[in-house]
């Protein structure tokens, strides 16, 4: 950590600060430099909360030279985590799964449908939602505890593993009970409440980016997580806001890559949600395995036309099944391979 | 609500969207135009779900005219929402109250200095965190039930009410209890399980804008707290995230003229959170009163030095006075007023 | 300057950046840390160049403490600098002036008329585009030097000074002709061969914050205009970029204050692009005052209804004429002061 | 074009939109609606101004359904363009063609030696600045003339087409005259001065995203180049401003299939500017093909560590001779090509 002080700082001030940092158990480091002084901290172990140096006389600001996050950085384990949801389908290996399906499971036909197209065109995973995060009050909620019923009589009926989303502590729970890994959506990727709670729960978790979430604080929100105790963590891509009204969100890819460097958990790419756009999924998730993602998430509708939510994002079967054929080729390019189905 | 179809839209694709538009109980009106077709939808309530038309063959986007939000319009109540938290203590009038305090309940002498600095300065109602949401799982997270015992004792000491902050559903209950309004961060904005659970008790909440929230976001999470039937919702302004390092966040004062057009509800702004740098709080409440903000929360700190949060934004009690006063000169310009302190 | 290395450098990539930093004429001082080892720069004099020792093995990143400007600093320069464009019409002192008219010179009787509406109601000195910026090469261009030519006339009839946007060499030297203030618009703020080109004039500048600029952007763009010997530079803050529809631009007022303290240079501020609504221009127009801007522009048509661009965020004539009521108050109560039109 | 009406406006406002749409020659569809009414415009031909119109009383918002660019427009001109830089270099076809080499022209051994290199791994053609726009006017800005000398000297040894930016009009005279295709910087975008005589001068154009350019915005740019007769305009993502400052820009490479889906131009990718960092620039290159990019522009040093300028962003000879080969792999997997090098 460096402290930085302003221009023509008295001595006192300086002195000031490097009593502060020895009080506080580290050694300062006074940089007297031709424009102004600079203070660094010596032996920071990611734990040094800022707020006390920075509110003291003449500091102009402070400069994290550490990461603020800890048991997620590469540096804490060098080795890439790898988490697995089910016998055969794990993210952070060599594989590239892809979990897809429904924004929200609808009916017990729609949901098995679903899963069966899903299984057919090589899926790994099934997704859907039950407990539906809606920016209007007004617009479908979800089927909550029957939606998750009807998620498991279609890992029944096709053998996927099953990926959904929880909002609140209860759901939680109960989804850690039915399905076979937590998602934690974007806008609750700061709901540090949800994430002790996922924490202690020990199901694997897919934490979402959150709408305007650095990878810092992507990778802070994981922390919450692993320092409950579980590292079972599958980070995602999802977009982020833009300025741009061409598309619903800018799809960040350059996240995939950035997270491989930082950190030793998996990060899977949402196409779907990153674009906002049916047109858009298949270039899309094709570019996200290229930068190297470790699996894509993938809304798919047995009709999208009568879709409760999100329909015009959704892939038709067809395209699904086209866009499975194509990250076959390009995951086979850089070295890396689609998983069969855990069917075949 | 308009349909934009594609440029040469095969005819049998508008008139399915006609269709399914009258299927939904809305009237359609075809406009034929020189480079493509559109279709506007006559009759929406504001519960239109788009979702079902924009996965439709052929259409390009969904434009909405009509907001998606209801009950926090203005269209919906022409006369503006009063919110009083405390008895002389009201969001949305012509007063202009102040609520001021630590970022952290740290112990009983601090908070009870606090309350006694706002009070003496002329503030109007005390803030401070029991819990705290920290980007960091190993920063101070708050004293819990602890720090609102020691609020209610800063309220008894001074007649100061007090706003603080709940970050799940035990907290809402606990904050519900103790405080006079409910805090809700921008963290949890559309964490929509705890809007729901603070609509329910019936106590003022405060509502914070997202990190990247625009304002339709902020008044559709509102929504859900008025769906509840709880009305008593005061907004607040507290900056937006940006490409520029200079600042913390982007102070968005335009929210400010821009809810009062849009919404009966009144609206508050945070020149601490919304800068992050003391030196731009004091200009920046100015300019939030000069811009018609029903309120101003900031960040006062007995020790800013000693804090064990938020230091660095923290103003120091001599500046908070200071600015007591440049408010009041401000307000008057405007035809507005400060409040007197309960206590006077 | 402080060179980040990564976990687990080297000895000899340290030592390296040392010998960088030492054959380049500068003091390296090497800092080990717990994590890592930072190397700090010291004697930057702001010149140093970051990109030969950013391309060092084992070099994570670079840190500036010591900013990348100098001549428009306030650590060069601390008192403020008073920008004066015609007698008694001066920028950075006690005095908020206020510029306005039109978004464009339309005809001799708009421009004659507009201005004397400018005067009658209290404003400082007439704007008016001849050559237009616009997003669309089929959109009206503006009139040119026969706009200028109408400019000249309407400072005859009314004794206002005028600003005027220049988008080229020849443009900027036809407007340094007739004009008293040459504006450079968002969209050149980093057309470096044009700065050079007004700080080779020596007229004074208005040069306003590309859409998406940093404040440290602006301060560098007119650093350009002060190395070829121009001091006469007036900032404007006009808004930036946002991921919110429900304003043109995002106005980031907090710009003001931070300029003041970074820079001598005085800022004023644009509502009407800063905003691009009518409805806002007249609240935000008080905030800045309130934030501390040394004056401001604004847009003012006899008819906006009829106003070849920008119609929409005109004020009209009644509209300015409260405006700069409201605006001596806000002024009065923070100690500064609108200045009397140069005519009475 | 929609005009969208406020709540409860008076019949009379309604027909004065009626009318002044009429009095401009096109046809007015009133859709009187549940909460407002709104007015479509009908037979726009995209060059409707829509100020004067946003301009009437209670008019609230106009909504563009048209988009506003005409001739770079897909529905203009169904089939995509090619655009051929020199024989064989062609962009907009099967082939993925790659223009590398260093930021800056700093000395005829190393702009030799880069091209070269860049043809022996099978580049397609030679970037290399010889006008340089700095963000500070102290930063090396290039050897101008004598930079474009020596890419001619480059082009004779090594028989590759040469891009380079132009910064004035003076400047793109010049590049016109020795090299192949003109760069458009970034910065440069909206020099509307420079677009036209760029269109003028016939020359085969690279014209770069602005960084908070909207695609629509590139593409109105673009259309000024067209509407001068020149339609060899190749369009260039290369990041846009962010919040993260892990990333210097924010690489939206899902503008590569929106611009397809929008306009007929080619668009290439520059994952060095994209992202800033070396290390992102392999992955995200290929993440670029994958989307579909009509080509590479990726900056190549012989010796990053002496470049004089961006030298943390060019890869090393090897990285890039690396690059190639993974690129050709990803191409292959989509159904493209790079091309051999014009030598071989």
């Amino acid at each position: 950590m460096l402290v930085v002080m302003r221009h023509g700082a008295p001595a006192a001030d300086v002195e000031r600060v490097v009593a502060v940092i020895n009080e506080m158990g580290y050694v300062a480091h006074p940089m007297p430099g031709a424009q102004r002084t600079a203070v660094g901290l010596v032996g920071n172990d990611g734990r040094v909360d800022a707020g006390r140096i920075e509110a003291l006389p003449s500091v102009v600001r402070i400069i994290h030279v550490t990461q603020p996050y800890k048991q997620v950085s590469r540096e804490w384990r060098p080795e890439s985590t790898v988490v697995t949801i089910a016998p055969g389908v794990s993210f952070g290996g060599k594989d590239v799964p892809v979990i897809a399906g429904p924004c929200s499971v609808e009916s017990e036909a729609q949901i098995i449908r679903a899963a069966e197209l899903v299984r057919d065109a090589g899926g790994t995973a099934l997704r859907g939602g039950a407990f539906k995060p809606r920016s209007s009050p007004y617009a479908f909620q979800g089927l909550g505890v029957e939606g998750l019923k009807l998620l498991v009589r279609a890992r029944e009926e096709t053998g996927l593993p099953i990926v959904t989303e929880a909002m609140d502590d209860e759901g939680a729970r109960l989804v850690g009970e039915h399905a076979d890994c937590i998602q934690i959506g974007a806008r609750n990727m700061q709901n540090y409440s949800l994430l002790k709670t996922v924490g202690k729960l020990g199901r694997p978790v897919l934490l979402k980016r959150g709408m305007a979430a650095t990878i810092s604080d992507l990778l802070l929100s994981a922390e919450y997580i692993l320092a409950e105790g579980n590292s079972q963590v599958i980070l995602c891509e999802r977009g982020v806001r833009t300025f741009d009204p061409a598309v619903r969100n800018m799809f960040d890819l350059t996240s995939i890559p950035m997270v491989h460097e930082l950190s030793h958990l998996p990060i899977v790419a949402d196409p779907s949600h990153g674009t906002g756009l049916r047109d858009m999924v298949t270039p899309m998730a094709r570019a996200a395995v290229a930068a190297g993602a470790d699996g894509i998430i993938v809304e798919m509708h047995p009709e999208p036309d009568r879709a409760l939510s999100d329909g015009a994002q959704s892939l038709y079967p067809k395209q699904f099944a086209d866009l499975m054929i194509e990250l076959r080729g390009v995951a086979l390019a850089i070295g890396r391979a689609l998983p069969p189905s855990p069917e075949l």
